[in-house]
């Protein structure tokens, strides 16, 4: 129940979907995956870690590895087989953060999504019989995507990186990305508007989206130690909304309400 | 012939293909397309420049946005109309560089494929008709892939770039990304080999694609004023071949040979 086959070094092999945390959610293209430990039974005595399972899902994702999915009889009725376990088919997995559980303490949380699945915000990988052997064993280990949105924001900074304000200048402009604060598609479901939007340099972009950076009261924050980098830059006519910066904080950041 | 509609803000809205340039390629899902400027007739007489046109080519593969694909009864027999032209579907820019012509002078390149083409290096873009509002009109601006050769070299770098040192650390581990100096896939064709693989963070790896960043005789180089910003970090057991890097110089930071 809930298992997690993998290590650190390779990543997940398989993950087990049988109903075991009473968080997951079973959506058959996509899954809400709960990390393991800290749980007697059903309920959660203490936080997870980014350890062990839960380690090797966030080197999946950072790696761009597929996973194999396992259900189980435990698991949702309409997408599980009715005794003992099936083999489902790879899944990716997009995003992971933490969060407070229904007991109280944190925990991991993984959104897993079937590989080229209609409207997956992951193309398929790419199909191992291609002739073109220098595509075989790719895998996406990160997309970034553009919309008349980003765009906006982009253009009112002209590129510059709200967090450390380096302009990545090249032949054709400067090149800079729109980080979502809340992140798009469920569930984390943020919206799509300026006020969710930053403009920042690749690499910020990574260390935000992965919860390595954070805002708070209009500053830039290390999470491993909150040391403070500096203040975030806002230019006029951009306002991002304080809830959006909250979800991150307390989703991706690993930032407790309140604290 | 030849005709490239767009703006610089924009992007480009649409390209001609009808056999102007004779170095275009036609390829049905993916076309060799050769900027505009600099020629009389056939014949290419001075250099062109990424502006125009051609900046705006290099803008929607900035962006991330589709451009249409007309072609005209001058093209290959085979993929064009018998007389007039014919809209053909929406294809993306993935990748432009700058390299000699047979007359001689300089001609800016660019490789479009059409949208979710089998094998293609670009997912589709979302279906318009998706009801998850979010998601319409995403466009991709940006892939990065991942592959046991790329994976082995970041490894061996601990993810840290070798262009500027910096780590960028997560709760997941260093995130870096591998960058293949010459190019994979038609028509660049470089290999996915260690040889042909940096480890940067995703910052250079950007500058470097775009050819804003080149390599020669173990330096960083910024393209537009031949600044030296540093050294390549080299460790031992991984040697990148000269010859990738001149590659490079030549067709994405528009380095003459032999200069």
């Amino acid at each position: 129940m809930g298992g997690i086959s993998g290590s650190y070094a390779e990543g997940a092999d398989a993950i087990v979907v049988s109903g075991g945390y009473r968080d997951d959610e079973d959506h058959g293209d996509w899954i809400l995956y709960t990390g393991q430990g800290g749980n007697v039974g059903r309920r959660q005595v203490a936080d997870q870690e980014l350890t062990r399972g839960n380690l090797a899902l966030a080197l999946s994702e950072e790696r761009g590895l597929p996973v194999r999915v396992i259900r189980g009889a435990g698991g949702d009725p309409k997408l599980s087989p009715t005794t003992g376990y099936r083999y489902d088919g790879l899944y990716v997995v997009v995003r992971h953060w933490q969060e407070a559980s229904v007991d109280g303490p944190l925990i991991w949380r993984f959104v897993l999504e079937r590989e080229g699945a209609p409207g997956s915000s992951i193309a398929a990988v790419a199909d191992p019989s291609d002739a073109s052997a220098q595509r075989r064993e790719s895998t996406q280990q990160r997309i970034v995507r553009n919309s008349a949105v980003t765009q906006w924001v982009k253009d009112l900074y002209g590129g510059r990186c709200q967090f450390c304000g380096i302009v990545l200048e090249t032949a054709a402009g400067a090149y800079s990305e729109g980080a979502h604060v809340r992140a798009l598609g469920s569930p984390n479901d943020g919206p799509d508007t300026v006020d969710n939007v930053l403009c920042l340099c690749p690499n910020d972009h990574v260390l935000f989206d992965k919860g390595a950076l954070y805002v708070a009261d209009g500053k830039i924050v290390r999470s491993h130690d909150g040391f403070v980098l500096g203040e975030l830059t806002v230019r006029a006519g951009h306002t991002v909304r304080e809830e959006h910066f909250a979800y991150h904080r307390e989703h991706f950041a690993g930032v407790r309400r309140g604290a």
